[in-house]
């Protein structure tokens, strides 16, 4: 089985420098895992010509394909394109679909059109121009000693357009891949190595070519199989029949077998009983609704939200009694239950949910310390309630606690289908 | 002016793979920066004997100190201390501190102490043992011709450790660094081409020891002034002048000369003004609530906020009349005024914002395309209202939106305060 490799190279002094976490090298090798090339080296260089030749030409050494990101803006610190150039040998000439397309993007923004605009547009005379949807430098195709060399805007959106739209699927034509399948099964509600625990016989029994992988992040534990082979019906086979296996064991856990998130798995479950959702948030103060509305298409079960971030808004809008704020508190079971039943009774929803905690970093009791975190869902007839004992970690907490909502929600949903 | 340049090496083929995100190779040039020293380039480099020799030859070859992450584990697909050893031309010795700790550090946790953990204990004989409070794996503090090679253990808080404890003290003791100051200035409102337009004639003065950089993202531009010298009170008095004289330029789009986000800055203002904000969102769906509730004691100015991702909740709660809404839509002028009205009157604040839109991917008309978004700002008196054209990618909408709709609240504020 040949192999082919690929190295990635980030361009950027704020890399460098330790000002922004690279997040395109990880997404880049982990799509280009997908397809079936691996990755032999990630390198990140300043924006500096010297160190923009020497990589590129060390990479080429080494690897089938080089994919850059960065360095590609209109001003005068972005010197990859000029760099490119000048290392094939070639100049900088307009492309007149990109420079028709900037125009428009400008156009259509109601913003001038300028000549550092225009300039965008210019690239090397003898790369393929690869169009880029999502904003104004246009990605690069070049081909030497049969070795591809592609340059990519280091924006995280725009690369991903480009590389999904241009430059995967040239990679797949260009050369004889074999086929890389990973399934991930999505659990919430058990700790890492409790689930590995309960399914240590499966994963002791999988087939060798298979790997698993574990994969946790805020309450949630994603299980990755993969499988690599140049026939895809036996491997696609190979993995369905493992997770078949694998869903008795732990189906309590399981909200989804092919990588959904659980915003989008209710919103499924949501349009499927044709039911409508609203929320009530406090210490989630907006990310929970944020979860909802990500997901396209949800204004068709969520009817809104309130942020109820002081007490008068729990009164006033969710008519949580101020008896209960005094003698429980903002933080307590029975403040998150009123504000669900009030949130229901205003939007006029099949569920509401609701959260009231301590984020943190301060505003902890030693009854109540931060990270102290109370749920609620209720259908009108029936409210379930959770607490949740967090770090603390603002923005950790909040993005906990807005996951963990959507399980509860999740739990009532699956409870009055059986 | 002598610099000090570092490169960074990271191990592991989890890294290479797209597995996980490489968060220590930011945090280790983050720190170097602080104290003087300038990264070259960062490598991943996989689990093999082959790749390591090589990173670890290219790069002394170009930098003074060379930080090694990774590849320290106890399993036999860790090999780097074995290649380090075999690159000393040394071998391996139990080093007694190590192994006297790492049993310590399994008795105490009550579990067996076997002869695979003894084994990590074991260093090249010629290095300097750093100890690592926090884990079973030592660092380790090479030297060759003058340069320094340090080897870590891959799990971030066993590196941070080793960093703030053992290396970054020694590094400063061992090399004669100069000062690094990076002044970050923020603007919204204004693209980058426009930006780099209006402060051409600036940035071409600027003296030839400070760099400028443009760092984008969702409709902000951060302009990134750095320079080095030993002299620290120099430095930071020529960076004071610059910024000087960029202020008057680009008064109207500059909302921090000091690195703060929007939410941050708006936050500072309310405080110091005693003033409260409540805010009505469609489009944003929560993200505009989350952008304020994501700052520690932002319930101080945050009254709350209203989620109306239906007409009902927009009439029900916000008190949008009907007509409105038949007459010119939830995405107009009218609506977006009659929201932020709304909300303030709900909340009782000072202020309230407001936002309408269409944000994808689906949904659009001819009159109203994808990406057409209405944000207000109201005192009671005046309503400010502000339309924005944008693409048609869903989360970029919701984020462009959200810190323009803070950036409206924020022109409000300080014509107010005019």
């Amino acid at each position: 089985m040949k192999l082919i490799f690929a190295e990635v190279i980030t361009i950027g002094d704020e890399i460098l420098y330790g000002q922004i976490t690279d997040t395109n090298t990880k997404w880049i090798s982990e799509n280009l895992d997908k397809i079936g090339i691996k990755t032999k080296r990630k390198s990140s260089v300043g924006d500096d010509r010297n160190e923009i030749l020497s990589i590129l030409n060390e990479s080429l050494q080494r690897a089938d394909i080089v994919l850059i990101t960065g360095g590609l803006g209109p001003t005068k610190d972005d010197i990859t394109k000029k760099t490119l150039a000048g290392f094939f040998d070639d100049h900088l000439v307009i492309n007149p679909h990109a420079e028709a397309f900037i125009r428009q993007f400008f156009e259509k923004r109601g913003r001038e059109f300028t000549e550092i605009n225009r300039q965008q547009a210019a690239i090397p005379s003898r790369c393929t121009y690869l169009h880029n949807a999502t904003g104004t430098a246009p990605g690069m195709w070049f081909e030497k000693d049969g070795k591809i060399i592609v340059s990519m805007p280091g924006v995280p959106v725009e690369m991903h357009y480009l590389m999904e739209n241009e430059v995967l699927p040239r990679l797949k034509k260009r050369f004889e891949l074999p086929e890389i399948i990973h399934q991930v099964v999505r659990t919430i509600g058990l700790g890492e190595s409790f689930l590995a625990e309960k399914i240590s016989e499966w994963e002791d029994s999988l087939p060798e070519n298979l790997k698993l992988a574990y994969l946790p992040s805020f309450g949630e534990v994603k299980l990755r199989i993969t499988g690599v082979d140049f026939d895809y019906k036996k491997l696609r086979n190979q993995i369905d029949d493992e997770v078949k296996k694998l869903v008795p064991i732990i189906n309590d856990f399981i909200y989804s077998t092919d990588n959904e998130n659980i915003e989008e798995v209710i919103g499924k479950l949501l349009i499927q009983k044709n039911q409508k959702v609203s929320v009530a948030e406090s210490c989630t103060g907006g990310y929970l609704s944020h979860l909802f509305t990500s997901i396209p298409g949800s204004s068709a079960y969520f009817m809104g939200g309130i942020v109820s971030y002081s007490n008068e808004a729990k009164m006033e809008v969710l008519k949580v009694k101020q008896e209960t704020l005094t003698k429980f508190g903002a933080v307590s079971e029975e403040t998150v239950k009123e504000m669900a039943i009030g949130a229901k009774n205003l939007l006029k929803t099949d569920y509401a949910i609701s959260t009231s905690g301590i984020a943190g970093p301060d505003g902890g009791t030693p009854e109540k310390p931060v990270g102290t975190v109370w749920l609620a869902v209720t259908d009108g007839t029936e409210t379930l309630t959770k607490k949740l004992t967090l770090g603390n970690q603002r923005l950790v907490n909040i993005q906990y606690s807005g996951k963990a909502a959507l399980n509860l929600l999740r739990s009532m949903i699956n409870k009055e289908s059986r």
